[in-house]
């Protein structure tokens, strides 16, 4: 028998409860030990809930009892959920969790914490909802030397730049439409301005390469700044805007990482991507690319994600399961800025400049386009260079492209 | 220390011992305790190769070895690959494969011995080369009841396909190019005929169903009879042909699963998946859909996928990695007979015989087509109930459409 308590009754706490319930004989026999869910923490009371008579409003219980075996914490955030998560390995009990701001934030830590206590710290459903990618990339992609993590990690901005290229939406009004149909939280900050992307980059980047990288090391760039001129111009030449994490390990063995729009040829996998669709690939000394797709968010999705963690914790109750990565540092990133791509440039100007600056380049066309706007593909180069050579050019948007 | 011996130095064999020797180090620490090539099996010496001093010809020394734990076999087929397996499992020794027929004929027995033995059987390698799908199946994906596994299974294939669509080579001509860039053998049978798919979802099936299923009870079309007037009707409704492996629970518990050239919609993620490239997609109540994409086949992608299940089974010398399947049996199985779907016509015949059978379907159109060819998309239905309508329209291609 296995006991499991849920900290947070919200969409993702209630999911797991219901994935419990629904596939509970599959999940024993898998387990092979039946899996019951004993407390639900939360500070409401749901009388009429189904799962009404697990709640319970203080963590003590789930933290002096020994029957608890596993802890799924769904609270969300770097406060109270620290502070619960810390007390229940020190309790000795395993933790799984879909926060994903508490492992970017303390993940080296806790994973710390988990080891010394012979616990498992899980967080598969942090990154890519139910996608499965953290332990693909900690086992099956173990053999390889990876030199490069990217992805379309956000749902909500996904969801808006693929209505602002199929509708022609502009980005409010596709912002608009994402809160109406759930898929946007009335404060849209953390999804749109690229926080939430940022923080799943760290996780994938402290997995990947083994060193924990903090999200204020990770320049972070959202799509507020995205117009229907540049989707117009992006689909003059085959490409699709959207918003990547990335995170290249260097020969000298620090980290690039950055979350930013970019431009994407219409032949890489990730510009299919559309919708709420979340998608992740991965570079290998040996394997080449790797991708992974799915929906990377949902109650259901990133339930299953953390059912699995939970049976996976639960097969382990005697012999933990090793995740783990070293701590951070400022040694152990360098900056996007030295990194070299070809840039896609709108700007205010002459076609003067962009010859003078830019020799060679094709000028990029769409209709509606105002006089004096100009937009056009450099060849590779630092985002420094691109600015110096821009001259009297008043840059609009300006966006790294990749094949 | 963990000692290796693999078996059959060929193209996977020599990217194992190179993926192993290139990433020793990182290889030792994630293992936590060095891992050692001891012996290569062939019936051919290597004089001159950097492994040839570990070449021995008697897999008595292996099996008789007892400092050997892990024996991986990348020797193929079901002949003395599966003698050599059932001996080095009965020895206690863990074996990872990359032996798909081995698998799809023998792997439920194979299991149960590993189990009885205490060791390990692990065949990553054998679906989708370096796409790390099985353990994901097995593991991130247990908290889902799964409905259905569907993939692009053979890169051959696929190749051929993409040039037929893009470059508009017939049949031959695309095969001709594949064997002379070393993407299809000498010998295409197995390849364009659908055996290798055939194999690949059985054993995707099994893991995902957990039960073994026979490749004699999977019904198997290839791509043989694909010509470029069905290339050109598809392109014409904005679809494309890919030969799919497919295994569908059925509400009874029963598997349908088949292998037959499909007619994918462009919205769909596999239709976008080209060349030699590989795509898993697997359906979960809780999860939705979930793909994997990546490399099917090539020397290193595979030879990573070994070694990962090398990595895995060293650290579990001692406590067995539980992968496993009931028993097959003809009950398992229901034919895809029953399986309605919509499907794609080209026949022999008047517009008027079109109109009797299938009332109301729109035409579809290439140029250049004879007189009397009529190509149609029916709606959902059985293949017995398309077979009935035709009438006296003289079929020519016949194969599902797929959403």
């Amino acid at each position: 028998m296995v006991n499991i308590a849920i900290l947070g009754f919200g969409t993702v706490g209630s999911g797991v409860a219901e994935v419990l319930a629904k596939n509970s004989a599959h999940i024993d026999q898998k387990v092979e030990t039946p899996v019951r869910l004993k407390y639900i923490l939360d500070v409401r009371d749901f009388p009429d809930n189904p799962f009404g008579d697990k709640i319970i409003h203080d963590f003590a219980t789930i933290e002096n009892d020994p029957e608890v075996d596993i802890v799924v914490e769904t609270i969300g955030g770097a406060g109270v959920a620290l502070d619960f998560t810390r007390r229940a390995l020190s309790a000795g009990k395993s933790v799984v969790s879909s926060n994903k701001e508490l492992v970017a934030e303390h993940g080296c830590e806790l994973l710390q914490l988990a080891a010394r206590k012979g616990a498992s710290y899980l967080f598969e459903a942090s990154v890519g909802g139910g996608i499965p990618i953290l332990r693909p990339l900690s086992q099956c992609l173990a053999a390889n030397e990876l030199t490069e993590v990217c992805g379309i990690l956000n749902g909500t901005t996904n969801y808006i730049l693929t209505r602002m290229i199929r509708a022609g939406l502009s980005f409010d009004a596709a912002l608009r439409e994402a809160q109406a149909n759930g898929y946007a939280e009335a404060d849209p900050t953390a999804d749109v301005e690229g926080h939430d992307a940022c923080r799943k980059i760290c996780i994938l980047a402290a997995i990947a390469f083994g060193r924990h990288i903090y999200p204020r090391q990770v320049p972070t760039e959202g799509i507020t700044g995205v117009t229907l001129a540049d989707v117009a111009y992006a689909e003059s030449c085959n490409k699709k805007i959207k918003l990547l994490g990335r995170a290249i390990r260097q020969d000298d063995g620090r980290i690039c990482a950055y979350v930013a729009p970019h431009l994407l040829d219409g032949e890489n996998p990730l510009s299919g991507v559309e919708d709420v669709f979340n998608a992740i690939t991965v570079k290998g000394d040996a394997i080449g690319d790797v991708m992974f797709y799915g929906r990377g968010a949902g109650k259901l999705p990133t339930a299953s994600a953390v059912v699995a963690d939970v049976m996976d914790a639960a097969r382990h109750i005697k012999s933990r399961k090793r995740v783990e990565w070293g701590p951070g540092g400022e040694d152990v990133t360098v900056s996007p800025e030295r990194l070299e791509t070809a840039w896609y440039v709108r700007a205010k100007g002459r076609v003067d400049a962009v010859r003078a600056g830019f020799p060679g380049v094709a000028l990029l066309s769409r209709s509606g386009a105002p006089a004096e706007e100009v937009a056009f593909l450099t060849p590779v180069m630092t985002g420094a260079e691109v600015l110096e050579r821009l001259g009297a050019l008043e840059p609009q948007s300006l966006f790294r492209v990749l094949d």
